[in-house]
């Protein structure tokens, strides 16, 4: 996957640090990004000089030489790792090992920058062997990574198409239905819960390459919480959130996308709700291009849902019911990632992949969502979505 | 779940600390056992005093109120995040919440213990603040799950009849597919290739309520490098190593287990190397109860492989083949958690859950590897695995 290291490099050179150093979880996507390279278990990465160094346990070496996009690839066993271990247990080899590895790799490196999320329990004492470690709050690489190249943009795309073959699966289960006399659906002589329709979709991603921790399928008052994955039979007349949001497997990359649905006949206030909705995702894609703030588009949802007469939380910020949360986020490696499309948002730039997201939420009511994902380019935006925006299925 | 902090609160009580604290990831299994709840984004977790307390997003409030196992739970709103994200931005925001959600739980807290992985970025600041924060570089909270109760026993027990159904689903396709003249396996007149199995493995386990992210099916020489996941055509003759590691969506908890097939006919260096690695996980096994040490149940296996003639990194750190990795590792919300089975390995307990996976592998030849997932008992151990080792599929 192509990616651009060289602002991170002018980033060092001007900040007058000798290495970007990580030493995570081998799934850390920032690490992910610059080893082009992952691992169940912890490795390290060290950029310093234009160039990048690997560290990984024995385990791991075959495949990193492989496919790692790093310059160098050293192993624990180059730095007599099981001796250390027998000589000074784990913590102290593992401390030793770090620190010979930094001193090989940068030429004399002793003053780096490492993400805020550097583990505490090795910065200690790196930084008693005289290393100085200054983490990242501005999040550098974080930073680096909301502007995707187009080889990325093409891998959420495709994550994209896996997402609507999975959504259109989830309304034909909808629309397949019947209605039982309680209220509730019925597909093939059973309940259709939201863990069938889940399980269809995950199914369905699956089957198109790509793996997902979790699925919303949320109906009725489940809806009207908006991290709710939703639980039981659905029900036909009320609003249910379909939010998907898989991860290729090939490529690392997401897409994230909701529809909401509502079986047989939607009331008027689920209904309204549903326009404002498509109303307010309207008004943010019009707003988005570059140089606009994330926190202007959020704002041109707020406006919106305002002026309809919902509450959000900025014009109460303690409410619980109306639009209770952001209206998006970046999408890359992480299904959350910069930038932010929220109060303090900053500027959207040409690559930077965000979702819009209106919704409104009320436990009597329930809960709708549209979510779309834009890449901005130079001149505003385009949507990755093709899947259409109809509130009820017959 | 049930779970038992009153070691934690032991630790804390002995070690003089006024209580410790997690701020990381909502996914990090040590938080989620600490807090009975996890989220995708950021959470706070105090445990002091014997209770625990969670600091939330608003989005996450709702469900933590209902879902998570804490003594109280508070929101960011409490602390007017809003208004301090307006006056000094996002970071120095999120510090001065953290500090006065410290100072109201801990009646004063100042001496914390930390996770060794707890965010250099967050420490540095909090330690300005006159916290002082001290990394557990013993994994305290990692060390006290690894033993399990008997309701996270169930749990694992669970996640290892799924397992089999999908390992099941594996040796069916297997069965059923021909063989070409090519010598590559067919399936409903295409071949059959690792990713077609991984597949009908994911979806097996997706439709049993378990979530994964990565499946290995590896056959020939990918079987060779133990972590590769395996792709394209799968041939007769030739060790196919297939893993499985699922993670119960319910319950967060995994299984792990590995069988090596052959389809047809084995040559007769694979099933000597068969042969061996069972001998060698009944060694394991036979020397698994409370009291011996991970190091011993691992020096078992190097026993059987060495006498056998094959190397292992014991007796030659560097090798590139034979028994290149541990002999196991704890199971539980991580695929790879204490105790370990390995060189330095401590003394296994009664409710330690761990893997037994000899293995051998070389390029020219290929990889075998045998994997059960046993508990330790009082007395000796019980083996989760009911499923058969057996070679040959014909």
């Amino acid at each position: 996957m192509s990616r651009d290291l060289s602002r991170l490099d002018s980033f060092l050179a001007d900040a007058g640090f000798d290495g970007y150093l990580v030493a995570d979880d081998g799934e850390d996507s920032d690490q992910r990004y610059l080893a082009g390279f992952d691992a169940p278990d912890e490795f390290v990465t060290l950029r310093a000089d234009g160039e990048t160094h690997l560290l990984v346990s024995g385990l791991e070496y075959g495949r990193a030489t492989k496919e790692a996009e790093a310059d160098h690839v050293v192993r624990y066993s180059d730095y007599d790792w099981a001796e250390k271990v027998e000589q000074f247990g784990r913590e102290e080899a593992r401390i030793r090992m770090l620190a010979e590895f930094v001193a090989d790799c940068g030429a004399g490196a002793s003053d780096l920058s490492v993400p805020a999320s550097f583990p505490l329990g090795t910065a200690d004492p790196l930084r008693k062997r005289d290393l100085s470690l200054t983490p990242e709050t501005d999040e550098v690489v974080t930073e680096i990574r909301a502007t995707k190249t187009d080889e990325e943009v093409a891998a959420i795309r495709e994550a994209q198409r896996a997402n609507e073959s999975a959504m259109a699966r989830a309304e034909e289960l909808l629309r397949a239905a019947s209605v039982a006399e309680d209220g509730t659906l019925r597909h093939e002589g059973e309940v259709l819960t939201s863990e069938r329709v889940a399980e269809a979709i995950e199914v369905t991603l699956l089957r198109e390459g790509c793996a997902l921790d979790e699925t919303i399928v949320a109906c009725g008052s489940d809806a009207a919480d908006p991290h709710d994955r939703g639980s039981g039979p659905l029900v036909a007349g009320e609003a249910i959130i379909v939010d998907i949001f898989p991860r290729s497997k090939a490529t690392g990359y997401h897409s994230d996308m909701t529809r909401t649905f509502v079986k047989g006949e939607a009331s008027a206030e689920i209904e309204s709700w549903f326009d404002v909705t498509d109303e307010a995702r309207e008004a943010a894609l019009a707003a988005v291009e570059p140089g606009v703030t994330g926190a202007a588009v959020h704002d041109a949802v707020c406006d919106v849902y305002e002026s309809a007469g919902h509450p959000t939380l900025r014009s109460d910020h303690t409410t619980e019911t109306g639009f209770i949360h952001s209206t998006g986020h970046g999408v890359g490696l992480d299904v959350h990632e910069l930038p932010r499309v929220s109060p303090g948002g900053g500027e959207l730039k040409p690559g930077h992949v965000i979702t819009i997201e209106p919704g409104l939420y009320d436990p009597a009511v329930g809960g709708v969502r549209i979510e779309d994902i834009v890449v901005v380019t130079d001149d505003g935006h385009e949507n990755l979505v093709e899947y259409p925006v109809e509130l009820v299925v017959e």
